[in-house]
Parts: C-alpha cells; structure tokens; sequence
C-alpha cells in the first residue's frame, strides 16, 4: 500500500531533526529574552523609574498573541478541513509547519530587525510577529493543499519566511510602510508567493484526484471552526503589533466592522451567483474573511466606521466573484490550481486592503489624527514626510511585496519541484492514507445496538 | 429540485443588501469613534491629566470582548447543531443574523444611550452591548431554528434589535434598573419573545418534518463545542460591561460557581427523570447553561459564592424539568413549538435571574458594599433611593421586559407570517439541502481503501 | 438493554446531589470574597494607598485563566473523544467531574493554603488553582477512561483533590518547592496517581472491548480540537499563577518554545518509528503537548529560549517512544491499561520537567536574575537558602509528590473497585450508550436526496 517514493520514514524525520538542531544552535547563539521578559533587565534603574508590573508588554499584547495563535492553529488548521479525505493532513501539517515557522520567523525577523550587541531580542510582540510571519506560510500552504508532501512544505517554509523577513525588512525599515494588519506583508505576499509555487508545481492530471478535492458534510461543518475562529479574532490580529492605546483599540473596532459588513455582502453574492440562489459553504468559509484581509494595512489608521464598513462590503463581494469566476479561469488559462482558493480570500483582498492603506495614508493629517499622528505615523508627524508622500511609499511597497512575491515564489517553486521531496502521485492527491495511518470506516450504530443486545443475551445465558 | 417560494436568489441577496447599504448610510451620519478610539480625542488636555495608555478601556475590557464574541458565534452558532441535517444552517445563518444584527444594534442602543452632540460615539463597551442585543436575537432563532428562511431571521432581527434597545433603555435608562449580565433585558426578552414569534408561527403540520428533529452521534458532539464555549466564558458576559476593578472581578467569579453547581444538578436530574438513569445529551448541552443565565443580574452584585451556587443549583433543576415535562405540554397544549427548548435555557433561568436579582438588590447595604456600593447601586450610595425600593424597581423591570418582548414577538410574528419570506414548507423543515449547497455522501474508507489498492495495481502494472 | 447494576438512575443523582450539598454548606460557612473581589475590602483605606482598577489580580490573570479553563473542558474533554463510541462520556464526564472538581478543590486548596481568621478568600487566583488541581484528576481520567462509571469517577476526584492539596501543600508551603506549571503537582501527580487507580482497576478481558478501544475518521478529527487548544493555551497554563511581570511574560514564552520543539521532534519519531513512515495521530494528539509538561516546573526561571527548545524536543522523543514502545509492556508485564496513554503525556514528562526544574534552581545566581531573583526564589533572594539546597528541594519534591501519587492511588483503587459505583462490564467498555441515550445513525444523504425528490413529486401532485 505504500509508494517508496513518497515513503517518509526517513526523508520526513531527517528533514525535521536537522531543521530542529539548527534552531537549537542558532537560538543558543543568537537569542536572548528582551528587557520585559528577562529577570534582571526588568528591575535595572531605581525605582521610581522603573515600569510598574502592569506596565510590561505582556498585559498590552498577551491576549492579542492568544487569539493570533488561536487563528494559526484552529483557524488556518480546520479551515483546510473541508476536504473529505485529507482532514489529518490539513490540521496535522498546518501544525507541524507552523510549529517550525514561528521559531525559524523568531530568527529571520531578528536578524532584519536590528540586533542588539549581536544578539536577538524577545518577548511578546516579537512572538506575535514570528505567528504572523507563520501566517503568511500557511495561506501559501492553502494552495498547494493536498498536491505536497509534509517535507516539500517544510523547505517552503524554510525559504518563505525568508523572503518574508526580508520583504518586511524593506517595507517596514527600509520604506517606512504601514501595514500592522499584514494587508502586504502577510495577505498579499502568502497568496502571490503561493499562486506562484502552485503553478510551477502545475499538475496537468489533477483531475485524477478530482473526485476526493470536494468537502462531505461534516468536513464542511469542521471547516466552519476554522472559519468562525479567523472571523472572530481577527480584529486582534489586525490590532496586535499597532501602538499601544487609541491605536490598539480602534484597529480592533475598524476590522469588526469590516468584518460584519463583509459578511453581509458574502451571503447576498453566494446567493445572487447560485442558478438556484442557493448559498456555497465555500463563499462562506473564505469570502467573509476577506474584510478581516482588506483591513489590515488601514485598520490603524483613522478609516473611519463607515469606511470599515464600505472596504469590508467590497471585500465580500470581490472575493465572492473571484471563487465563482476567477478562479476557475485561473486554472484553466494560467494552470494556476488553487486548492483552497487563497487568491480570492487573501490576494485580491490583500491588494484591496493595501491600495485602502495608501489612499488613507495619504489623507492623514494633524487635524484629523491630532498629538495621536505620532503613533500611527510618526514620520508625517516629525515632518520627515507629507501625507502624500506617505500615501506612495505604502503604494511602492504594494508592488514591492508583489515582485518578491512573485519572483520568490518561483524560484521556490523549481526548488520543490525536485523529485526528492516525496510529493504525491496525482492520482494520491487529497489524500490522507499516503502520509498517515488512517482508522477503519466507524461501526454503524446498528451494529452498536446488536453488539449490546448480544452482550445482554450473554448474560442471560451465563 | 428547488422550490420557487423559497428560492432565495433574488429576495435573500436584495436583503442582505439593501439592509447593508441602510447601515453604511446611517453609520457615516451618525458614527463616531469614542475618546479611547479616537487618534486626536485620547491626547486631549495636558499630560499630567491624560490616561496612561493602560487605562484605556480596551485593556479593561477586550479580553472579555472577545470571549464574549465567541459566545455569540462559535457557542450559540455550534449549539445549534444538534440537528442532524441542520448543521449549515444553524452556523451559517447564525453567522449572518449575528452580522447584521451587531451593527444594527450599535445604532439602536447608541440612539437610545444617549448621542453626542448628534452623534453615537463607539468603542469597546459598545460593541459588547451590541454583542449582547445580538445574543437576545440569536436566543430567539433557538425558538424558530429550522422552520424559517434566512430572510425571515433577517427580519426578525430588524425588529427584534430595535424593541430590545427600547426595553432595555427602558430598564437601564429611565429605570436604573441593574442588570449587567441581561438575564432580564438579553435572555428573558430574548426567550419570550422568540417564543411569541414560534407560537404566531405554529406549524400544525410540522410532524411531517419530525424524523430530521433529531440528533445524530457526531451532530451532537459538534453541539457539545457550543455548550462549552458557552459554558467557559459565561463568567465573561456576565462581568463584560460591569464597573471596572471589583464588580468585573466578582461578577465572574459569582458566575464560574453558579455554573458548576448548576452542572452536578443537571446530570442528577438528567439521570433522575430517565427510566432507565441514562444522560440525555440535550439536557447536557442546555441546561448545564441555565446557572449563568440565572446569574446574570445578582452576579455584579455582594450575592456570595454560596449564593451564587444555590442559584445555579435551582437553575440546572428547573431547566432541566422544563426540558422534561413543560415543552411537551408548551407544544401540545399552548401551541409553541420551541426547538431548541429555549424556554428551559433563557426563559425561566432568567426569570429566577430577574427575581434573585430584585432580592439582593433589596438587601444591598453599605454595611455590606462598604464604597464599593456606588460602583453597584450609585442611586443607593448617593441615597436617592433606598434598596428596597431598588428592588422593587428590579421586579417591575422583570414585568416590563416580559410585557415588551411578548407583544413584540405577537407583532413580529404576523409581520413573519406574510408569505413573502420564503419560509420553508412543512416537510421541508430542518434541512440544509433547502437553502444550501450540500455536499454528497462520504466515500466509504473501505472504498478508499480499494481505491489506493487499485493505484497500486495500476502502477504495477506500468 | 440495560444493566441493573450500571443503571444510574439513582446512583448518579444522589451522588451529585448530595456531593453539590455538601459543597454549598461548607462554601456557606467557610468561604468569603478575597479584598481584590468584594465590594468592601477593596475600598479600603484612604485613596491614595487604595490600588488602582487596573491592578486588580483580576486583569494580570483574568486572560490566562479563561485560557486555563478552556484546556479543562474544551482542551481535556475533546482530547478524549478519539475512541469511536465514547465521545459522550468523553467530553461528558470530563465536564461533570470538572464541575465538581473545581468547586471541591477551592476548599480544599483554601484550607491548606491558610485560613484568614477562619475564612477561605477567593478571587481569580484561586480559581486558577481549582481549574489547575481539576487538571490533575482530568489526568488520572484519561488512564481509567471508557472502564468507569461516573460515580466511581467522582469518588475518585473526592479522593484525588483532596491528596492533590496535601502534596501540594507539602510541596509549595512546607518545602518552599517552585512549581508553577505544575510538572510535579499536576502532572507527575495525576499521571502516576491515576496508573495506579488503572493497575488495581485491571481488567484481564478488556480486550472484549477491545475492537471499540480505537478511532474512526471523525473522531480523531474531535480530538485534534482538543490538541489543539492544549497547545496553544499552555504557555497561559504554565503562567497562569506566577509573579506579575517580567516572571508571566518569560514563562510564557519558554513555554511556547518548548512546545515548538517538541512539535517537530514528535513528528520526527512518529515518521521514524512507523514501518512505513505514516504519521500515527495518537503521536500528535498527545506526544506534541509533552513540551508544555516538560516546562512546567522551570518555565518560570532563567531557562533561556534555547533552553525551553532543548527540553520540548527531548520530551517529544521520550513521549513517542512511550507510546511506541513502553506502553505496550506496561500493560502486557505491569498489568497498567492505560487508555490515553497519560504515561506518556504527563508521566514522563513531568518526572523530566521536575528534573529540569531542579537544575535550572541549582544554577540560579543573583548575576543571572537580578533583583528578579525575588519573585523567583524568595528564599535563594532572602540568603535563607542557598540554590543548590533549593535545587536538592525541587528533586526532593519529585520523589514526594510520586510517593503520595502512588500511595494515594493504591487506596483510592481499591476503594473504587467496591461493586458498588456500577462499573462497566468487560465487553461494554469504551461504550457510550451504556451511560448516554445514543441517538441513531445518520440517514443517508441519498436517502435524504430522495425525500426531497419525494417532497417535490408530492407537491406537484397535489
């Protein structure tokens, strides 16, 4: 029953000892706690000077880092889930690739984003940051779901957490970028690089494994887990990085009402599309997420309620038009398969949200924003550079995440495509039993019944 | 396959819409982030008077938010899903009421909580409010759950939002009634009027339907997700928009008792009223609730854990008795069709909440309260009236709510009734297939099974 | 259908009655409000000593507590739901002996930890010690799963929170141990108390269950649910109760860590020790949590990022070989049947977390921690004890809390084997339907199809 070619017994342990020993070494190193997480650090200086408790880092971020973990875990994991025969794979992949990439993201973004006396400093936003960077990984992972090995994806994740450290790099430090949500730095860059990897990785017989890429019912039911759990704490994923304070709390209420409006318009398109008006759990589970994506570069920014609300309501509906006549032209024309559809859930919203950022940005002013202007951009606020300004280089930086994106994932791509990774055959793909022992079909309940009726009449006759 | 009565294409999308455009409308006229939101309002005045950023009120109360949220989607929406064909209707239109109705109701309570200067002004507090006048809605769904179109619940919620910020500005406002935890303004409106809105809606027919009223093996374990959730940050919803410091901090802990007691007197009666002392899952996912419904006007309050258990206590007995014996007689008797037994959760819990509450409200002292009595009483502490009195304000806000949501639901109901919903026949209850794109059934794994076995053959072969 | 001497009609209910009477009596007499709870107390004083809001206990722990809760119930009870025919008793027992279990410990916790004038003061912190010493006993049910009756379980928490609070009132009062995660007194105690409660309990023909002692599709997916929530909210779990500040922040982060690296080793060895190189879900539903064990006793102190790794990966590889290898001669030689597997999860890894803890206080230096040495190692601070001592202390305390565990676990055992709790018989173990009324199976989707085929013809008839 088992191909040797996508045999893992070796390749799978290998490739995650060596990836493990590595962060061992390079955490012994290189990494080191950061002053709100060190015991001595905490308690220099005199006292009167000295942060009260309530103060640390932790009390600000520590909740938005578990709802952000919530969403790389549950989220990303049980969205995935709605393939009928690769639930084990989805959840348990997501996990072991997400497990890597945020300890190999604790590296990367330290190293990019300054070291201190040679060394990297941690604590909770750092940890935050790696889980985003993680994020970016998983949306490419919906991609190329079900057509990998868990190996192929683990040297995915080795080399786009790279490129994303370094995107960000450029964005954030560099350019001077805006983008606490990730509308850029995670959306729109996991999706680009992932179309990209998905379409070298192009198989022309897919259609093989056609009949197992489809939900069941309760596989759409556990997919709508992963679903409600993105939904709800995206506004912590958008307000978990921003400034404490005003910041924080009005990212938080901007995404919630993206969220909502987008949901509306999610529900009235899946219908309005359906010959029999008919809703698609697919539109459901991605296309009301779109509003968390389109909001994440301006959910800082003073957007506005409303203007929450009208970039969620757009969101909902592109994203709904992608799935039902995008993404099949995309297939068919460019050979790009799509398996989760990450291009309408995270691309186009992620373009959406960072062009929402650029013209938002260029609109802000002193009047609008008052002394808060410094949180949010401190180098309009110093004078540095106008609104307008502002407003270009979040427009520059859009295209910028695009090429690396797009050149990144190419490039990784030929990489995967070598016949060393134990990718599966096509006609195994969307398939758990390849690279997991899979349990027997479930007893009826029937049978249940007769196995107790039996058991009864075994000890009316003893 | 499809009925044209219930075809949703046009009336579901044009709802959705028009419905989302009205609120886009009225929130760019009247919406405003409040002073912790604001970038230019939150640095107003000179330092040494500003909040420090941990003050703002997002630290206070968005961890609480969020569990909140949790509740409403994921614990309410999994809930639901005890059906065994209803599972993508229980969570998907969930979904959407809950989306529509938190944003219609920031404009309802804000119009009636008082607007500034014409504007409502908004932050977290607010949208927990909305969260919970959300919940009053989806509590009524639990009535109708099964035998109403999306666009009915829309509806539904149109108007049920609106009496909800009437009853409630009624008790909160004019009244001064205290009831941070809504077992009178969410759960006891919430229950009566859903079940006035069944009741308008009888279905004398609805056995047609019957066989899919039921449960299956994992539709119930997938409930169980709901019950929990719900269970686990009750403590939260009761404590969300409490004072800050001492009532949010006792307000959960009265709550995290009631709720434990309330479970060991559920499985005992759940066992006690089953001929053969078998636990029945309903009374597990529902009852086991009831004591942080019952806890939801005395638990801000000094009602002690004790208290507090022996609310809960009589809570998961009353509860699950109604389950038991009084919806049989509600349906055959007086016509009310409940499905998810509503009444047993929300309606008498709460009612026991309301009259627990006017009684410790009557024995609030400042012996007891000490300053802290004008965190919970501020009429009491500034002595504009007694506690007595207080109490008795407590028990009329009881009949007031009961009075509003009943004739609201008598009124809702025949607007419901018009036949131009869509609302499903009376075979066709209780099942997703209607309103839904359902997958087909799962391949067997025996079958997947053959199949890998015949790609084996098959590579062997070549 | 039903056993006389399993029917718990009476049984079940006169045993949660009375043990929720008892409970209600004695909170009645012994437990108050604790200063940062009631209304009174925390308005003591004149202002400008009286805390602030914000420093209310309630929002340094508030966030990790509802985490702590959700890993009780959601976290422990879907772990279970693995086995096919028992995710009712699973995830259903779990949450009544938790309810029972949290109430029972706060007093038994409360009178070891010291009285305050005869009274036990309660607030958030306390209520993270209920839920923590409720985990224990949700340890030992995992050995004793899908054998028992819910009233032997309960007997069995009476017995094992009480012993729980003795050991840890030994450990944490008497010997000033540091324990914080619980390695020692959650883990290593449920774990080797509850083998032990398994090895009196042993049943030579269990294996006539044997053939419903395993997972289907489904059922593993429920149980990733719980993996899942472990995972993520054991960095809140091993935090949850230290100091304030830089202590909270660094042990959630080692935590986290640790669990990154056991994450990839346990996918290495379930890869490396499968014939055929297939991932086993019992490995990643249990072996990937063995890192938060493994962390619970020194993720407080100075363990250092690349510490925590080392410790997770090496508990990912004991974990799975565990399973692999040990508990099948555990149960072939030692006659332990193990369901879960708990030897594994919380056995070896806590005995190896208390090790680690123990060298970790043995190398502790005022030069590493500063003026944080305080909060760590009050008495190492104070010049009471010198570290080594303290680390002689913390492997000490390992070789206690076994002691107790097994002791304990020995009379608890045979008290529970009295035939009188209404255990199981041999062939109806791993078997909902014996305690739960079980609904029937699914109907098909097709069939489902055809009623509404049925429906439609019906209608056009007509």
């Amino acid at each position: 029953m088992t191909d040797p070619s996508t045999n893992m017994r070796l390749k799978l342990p290998i490739t995650c000892f060596i990836l493990q020993i590595i962060l061992i070494i390079l955490f012994g190193v290189l990494v080191q706690y950061d002053e709100d997480t060190d015991a001595k650090k905490h308690h220099h200086g005199n006292h009167s000077e000295a942060k009260s408790d309530i103060e640390n880092d932790f009390y600000y971020r520590y909740p938005s880092f578990q709802d952000v973990h919530v969403m790389i875990f549950v989220g990303f994991g049980f969205l995935m889930t709605f393939l009928q025969r690769y639930g084990f794979s989805s959840v348990g992949f997501n996990f072991l690739i997400a497990a890597f990439s945020l300890q190999w993201a604790t590296l990367m973004q330290g190293f990019f984003h300054g070291l201190h006396e040679g060394k990297i400093h941690i604590g909770v936003e750092s940890m935050i940051n790696a889980d985003f960077c993680t994020g970016s990984v998983l949306i490419s992972f919906g991609a190329v779901l079900g057509k990998t090995s868990p190996v192929q994806l683990l040297f995915m994740a080795v080399f786009e957490v790279t490129l994303f450290a370094v995107n960000e790099f450029i964005l954030l430090s560099l350019l001077g970028t805006r983008d606490a949500g990730g509308s850029m730095t995670i959306h729109t860059f996991g999706a680009y690089f992932g179309l990209m990897v998905t379409r070298i990785l192009y198989r022309p017989n897919l259609d093989k494994s056609k009949h197992k890429n489809c939900s069941v019912y309760h596989s759409d039911l556990f997919a709508m887990i992963g679903t409600l759990y993105l939904w709800m704490f995206w506004p912590s994923f958008n307000s978990a990085v921003t400034e404490h304070g005003d910041p924080q709390h009005r990212t938080a209420m901007n995404t919630y009402y993206s969220l909502a409006a987008c949901t509306l318009s999610t529900y009235a398109m899946s219908s309005l599309t359906a010959h029999d008006g008919k809703l698609d759990m697919v539109h459901i589970q991605n296309a009301a997420l779109a509003g968390g994506v389109a909001a994440g570069t301006a959910g800082e920014m003073m957007l506005t309620p409303v203007g929450s609300m009208i970039v969620g309501f757009l969101a909902g509906i592109i994203s709904v038009l992608g799935f039902k006549y995008l993404t099949p032209i995309l297939e068919s024309k460019l050979k790009i398969q799509d398996t989760c559809g990450i291009h309408n859930l995270h691309g186009m919203p992620g373009v959406l949200g960072a062009i929402v950022g650029a013209v938002t940005a260029s609109l802000a002013s002193r009047e609008v924003y008052g002394e808060g202007l410094e949180k949010v951009f401190p180098d309009v606020a110093s004078k540095e550079r106008t609104a307008s300004y502002q407003g270009g280089v979040q427009a520059i930086s859009l295209a910028v995440t695009l090429g690396i994106a797009l050149i990144g994932g190419l490039l990784v791509g030929f990489i995967l495509k070598l016949p060393i990774f134990g990718a599966p055959r096509d006609n195994d793909c969307f398939e758990d039993s390849l690279y997991w022992e899979v349990p027997g079909e479930e007893e009826s309940h029937e049978n249940q019944m007769t196995d107790v009726k039996t058991e009864e009449s075994d000890k009316l006759n003893s």
